[in-house]
């Protein structure tokens, strides 16, 4: 059992990079994750698990491409949380900002499958250790 | 699709109970909720699942009984989060405040085993539907 809490500010004044997650808990087969956003990331989907978000910190704005192709963009600011169903194909961007992220161990942040190249600024990852 | 985000901070607002686990989100087999705190709680533990806190506002207390059967108290602040292992009995009590949970869907809030009546102002639930 860890021996004390983990500051959500405190660990996200660890690390610079963005859209790079450092899981800050695990809970069962589930991470929680936290990443600093800027910019864009990258339309990407996950096919097998929804992926929820809250805001910590700024603006950060999911891009989601409907079932009938249709895009509309959701904005989120400090304190909003949005689920991203599993199958449905978005794109993070912010203008600067912080979010928290729960979802499986081992999903990826760019997807199961995304589209183009990814941008230098985005880290395609399953987490990294905090510190 | 949830048409647009949830804050947490209407979401608060929206009741006033306190120990009574609202659902704002839910990620496949998974519910996140949100609840204010205030008073004790009731030792109780999870056999099967972990229980991750995040506290957003106040201040809220873990008493824990680690597995010698000593106990030992984490204080958590706004910003901070712990997990709690399933299997392990635990108290919270707060001065006042508010906690975002994540756990398995049908989670009960005083656990599969609670010791002793359930106070008044602890509602036994797997959380209620937001407004």
């Amino acid at each position: 059992m860890q021996t004390g809490p983990v500051n959500l500010t405190e660990a996200l004044a660890s690390f610079q990079d963005v859209y790079s997650p450092r899981i800050v808990a695990r809970i069962n087969d589930y991470d929680v994750k936290i990443a600093h956003t800027e910019g864009e990331h990258v339309w990407h989907v996950h096919a097998d698990t929804d992926e929820f978000f809250l805001v910590l910190d700024g603006q950060f704005d999911i891009a989601l491409r409907e079932a009938g192709g249709e895009e509309r963009t959701v904005t989120l600011h400090r304190g909003d949380v949005f689920v991203v169903p599993r199958g449905v194909e978005h794109k993070p961007s912010s203008s600067g900002g912080a979010i928290l992220m729960f979802e499986p161990s081992g999903t990826a942040s760019t997807g199961d499958r995304y589209e183009g190249a990814i941008p230098t600024h985005v880290d395609s990852t399953t987490g990294h250790a905090l510190g």
